[in-house]
């Protein structure tokens, strides 16, 4: 019992401190994912450890696999919520703002953070790993932003998710590329294993979409006809679950692309609400806070020494830069407007999940040292934290135009 | 990430696989807590053995143990639940029918699984802690079945709840008796330690009642001010786990009481009705039947060999009848009716992992070798199996009564 005693007490202290430190970032009107996020820094390794350090968990080492493991649970849900706000007509109509800012919000960070990586005398493949983990992206902190903001389904909200799918399928593409060119990819060798990387993802997609327009509302049908507590509800959190495994196991994509495309399409079912209440409780009640702290848990930023600083430093301000360049070009050639352009680049600025998942990748090939690594880390971490007091400044004005 | 896509397909089946045994239950008339019990048999070793034999999951050590903290917190949630289904004032007034029924039926089991296994050529005792097993009682089970038919607030069913406080007390406390006496207990011996058990326990209920009745209603109501996201829910959900934590960590006793008495809590504040929807989405869309399937996928009955099956038979007939006839005496003298008072006896039939947690400690404490562990784990599953349709027969009158 001991073990499930020290989850609870770990769960018990993550899930107040967080909440906690929601509250006060509220009250001082920024989002309360900032507050969050902080809470993880200060119980991470940066500051208090309490993993680490504290008597009671630290020769628990069940624990840390275990949280990470309700953290990546807690991204699936908030994604399968962000898919549940929308009307997937709204997000098609998005469909060539998001393309062109999805290709640009990764060409131009990967481009400029390699460039950076080069001039601080990095190899050219750590550097290109460097570069794309500048251009991955993770909007489920901006998406969540957006709702506490009540914007999500603007223009800008809209596009913003679009161009996160087109970001999260161009990444996975060039992640494959790079290793496959730079790496050795596996015993095949050659062009085909590109192709059939290529090919796993479109066949994933386009089998996710006809399952989730043809097949899931007939089946949601058939569902809400039986007699059974929560029915519904578990029916749509084994589907969310079975898209995100099939995202990964079978399309080789990132799982929380599978939460979303599933919750986009139970969006457009009559038990939208029932589903949507159900996945917020678990979310929000556990698993959500779980994931913002455990971020800060597994990072140490007091490892960065002397002069890395300043590389992590001019690195962190190329991908915030670079993101909003490239974003916010993307948008404007769309047809965006000026200030739409600008802020669908500060919302795409945040790398989360995404960005450490290519940085792990990384080190596991062998291609990015333990000292990148940390850089990297710090960089996604910043990129993370800045993005949304930053998107709530840059919509400013639309909130004040709102409460008038 | 593969430890994860592991277990989110270990959750998909499990929760598509107990709903849908839950589903048929119901359609043949029968509690659906039935059909998950057997769905985790069948997917469990003792026929599909899912964990261990499939492929995908054969290598993953991680999974077994991540999915029984999972059940676990399961029990706190469902335990929760029942607390907030009641009236703490409706409860007290059972305190008599309760404590009669709680301590005749921790008693007579006791006595009479003890003579059993004595009977069976057990040595001493072994037999001591067989008969402990047989004194446990898990009413999660049938607070669940009795809430299905809409009788968890009635005579029975609050008796029910009380008397199982009274049993979780006693058989805690005979166990630390009995594991001071035979096995020797720790560094101290003599009567101390027992006196510092009573002590803590006694402390424990205290305690928590004072913050449960005075500090807790006055908590929820600044809290309730503080604008955050689901932050009732997730006070509620860590004072619950608090209580189960405290429960355990302080009082020594099981942390399903803790969870319980914090539901009692809560349902005397303003907010019962949004802390009972989110913890009922968390738990029956997630949690509970993970757990009600963790029991089967823990137990393999096809290794009970032999002759050893006539021991494990009798010994659960003997669990279930001295249950009722215990349960049902203390009933009888508290003054309720015989019917009644067999109502309650059945529905304190099922052992449920209070019944496996004296099992496993015992073996852990080298008293009971690992046939008799088996055999005891197969005295728990029927008896935890058959109560649902056994209290569901027993309140066939009242069922019909309620339908005219």
């Amino acid at each position: 019992m001991s073990e499930f005693l020290n989850l609870i007490l770990a769960i018990i202290i993550i899930i107040f401190v967080a909440k906690t430190a929601g509250a006060l970032s509220v009250r001082i009107g920024q989002p309360s994912v900032l507050g969050e996020l902080l809470a993880g820094l200060i119980l991470g390794p940066t500051a208090l450890n309490m993993l680490e350090v504290w008597p009671m968990f630290a020769d628990d080492h069940l624990l840390p696999e275990t949280l990470t493991l309700m953290a990546e649970f807690g991204v699936l849900l908030l994604m399968m919520l962000a898919g549940l706000e929308l009307h997937i007509n709204e997000l098609l109509e998005t469909g060539k703002v998001a393309g062109l800012a999805g290709s640009l919000g990764v060409l131009i960070p990967l481009a400029l953070g390699y460039g950076t990586a080069v001039l601080f005398g990095l190899p050219t493949t750590e550097a290109v790993f460097i570069g794309l983990a500048l251009s991955a992206t993770s909007v489920s902190i901006s998406a969540q932003t957006l709702m506490e903001l009540g914007v999500l389904r603007s223009r800008v909200g809209l596009s913003m998710l679009g161009a996160a799918v087109f970001d999260d399928v161009l990444v996975i593409l060039l992640l494959s590329l790079a290793s496959l060119l730079l790496v050795g990819g596996g015993s095949e060798g050659g062009i085909g294993p590109l192709f059939l990387t290529i090919g796993r993802m479109v066949g994933y997609l386009v089998g996710a979409s006809l399952i989730g327009i043809w097949l899931l509302p007939r089946l949601a049908n058939k569902v809400s006809d039986v007699n059974i507590h929560y029915g519904m509800l578990t029916f749509a959190l084994a589907t969310a679950l079975l898209y995100a495994w099939t995202a990964e196991a079978v399309g080789g994509m990132a799982g929380i692309t599978g939460a979303f495309l599933a919750g986009l399409f139970f969006a457009r079912t009559p038990y939208r609400r029932d589903i949507e209440q159900g996945i917020a409780a678990m979310g929000y009640g556990l698993f959500v806070p779980i994931f913002f702290v455990n971020i800060g848990l597994s990072v140490n930023l007091a490892a960065i020494t002397g002069s890395a600083w300043i590389f992590a430093i001019v690195l962190t301000l190329v991908a915030i830069a670079s993101k909003i360049l490239g974003c916010g070009a993307g948008g404007r050639l769309g047809g965006l407007t000026n200030r739409e352009s600008f802020q669908l680049g500060v919302g795409m600025v945040s790398r989360g999940e995404v960005g450490l998942i290519v940085a792990a990748f990384a080190v596991a090939q062998g291609v990015l040292t333990q000292d990148s690594f940390s850089i990297t880390v710090f960089m996604v971490i910043i990129a993370t934290l800045v993005t949304p007091p930053m998107l709530r400044l840059s919509f400013a004005k639309e909130k004040e135009a709102a409460a008038t």
